[in-house]
């Protein structure tokens, strides 16, 4: 269990629900755009305007990782926001292999929420002859074959997979062979881990869906 | 008010969490499979263990929209996954302007999971001189200061916005003034849009951050 600055370690934490961390990330974002503002403080009304939840769902949400807020004042941004990223682990400088080189692939290695939160693309894997070798946002492309290795002596915490439906569960598996913990998957397929390996998928129809759902009203 | 055979469109309905309408694109997309399997019906418990969610919230979810299953047969999987599409509004042919044909806006454009369901880019700009005029997947790219003339001419429903972040809310203003009702946004910045419009973002980083607070804990 994590300990933060003023929390008690001793006291059993309540299970955190999924949603939770997710809005986190996006609390944690906010708060990066007032402090570039300059903002010192921020209440949970704000932080629930800017971020579409309610200000109780905010509070709620922090709560269960201490307690931040001072009553009358707010939040102080950047303490908060520093402390968001211990929570969520954007402290620690994860390594990422990421196998599939196409044009989403390319997307996620130049894109800069990754690079700038300690996440860094590692090493890249491609299948195809023609990609392989080649040099992407700075990494040579390797052939997939490798991944195996490349887990072990470039120290991968975690593989983003951006290969298609079809080839999808092949490559997760070699990544959990390999003792990869984490595996980010935007193949549009369901695939199957070992329960002691986390598996998130992003689902990018899910948005153009929703939207869908909205104009249909 | 959509009406669903059997429904009684005099009783008004309770607001549906947007939540809720997220799940409801994955159990579309997990019937999606069990009907290619050649599966007749489903239960909620095996709706749930495929999905992630707990049977409970399947049945919950589902109440928004009618009575669909029956007690002791379950669901019948193409009915069901034919009404979703109807709530989802997905059969109904929406036509997309895409801004920003980097690499993002190349992988949304061939994304299978667009076109397979009815989201059909019917048109693709960028401000990039190399790339206007250039064909991707077979859209000819057009300057970005034709969008609002093309929003009429080509009838778009919902703009895709994969441009920088600094360029984007210069976008949006844009198909917000040509009518555009539904935006959906990937670059990593908060945008503002009048309240008739409906907005929502894409945050590539927030999965990423969820295996990063898994395997930090």
């Amino acid at each position: 269990m994590r300990s933060l600055d003023g929390m008690d370690d001793s006291i059993p934490r309540r299970p955190v629900p999924p949603t939770t961390v997710r809005r986190l990330s996006t609390y944690y974002r906010v708060l990066g755009t007032l402090q570039s503002n300059g903002q010192p403080s921020v209440s949970s009304e704000t932080l629930a305007s800017l971020t579409g939840f309610t200000a109780a769902q905010v509070r709620r949400d922090l709560a269960y990782f201490g307690s931040f807020g001072k009553r009358g004042v707010g939040y102080d941004v950047s303490s908060l926001q520093e402390q968001l990223a211990a929570i969520l682990g954007i402290d620690r400088g994860w390594r990422i292999g990421l196998v599939g080189v196409g044009n989403l692939g390319r997307a996620l290695m130049a894109y800069p929420g990754f690079n700038n939160q300690g996440f860094d693309v590692v090493a890249a894997f491609d299948s195809e002859g023609s990609v392989i070798g080649s040099t992407v946002n700075g990494q040579r492309v390797r052939p997939v074959g490798e991944l195996e290795d490349a887990v072990h002596d470039e120290r991968i915490d975690m593989v983003i997979v951006t290969v298609p439906a079809a080839a999808a569960q092949q490559v997760v598996d070699q990544a959990v062979a390999a003792g990869v913990r984490a595996i980010l998957n935007f193949a549009p397929t369901q695939l199957r881990v070992p329960s002691q390996v986390q598996l998130s998928n992003v689902d990018l129809a899910v948005e153009v869906e929703y939207l869908s759902y909205s104009l249909a009203e």
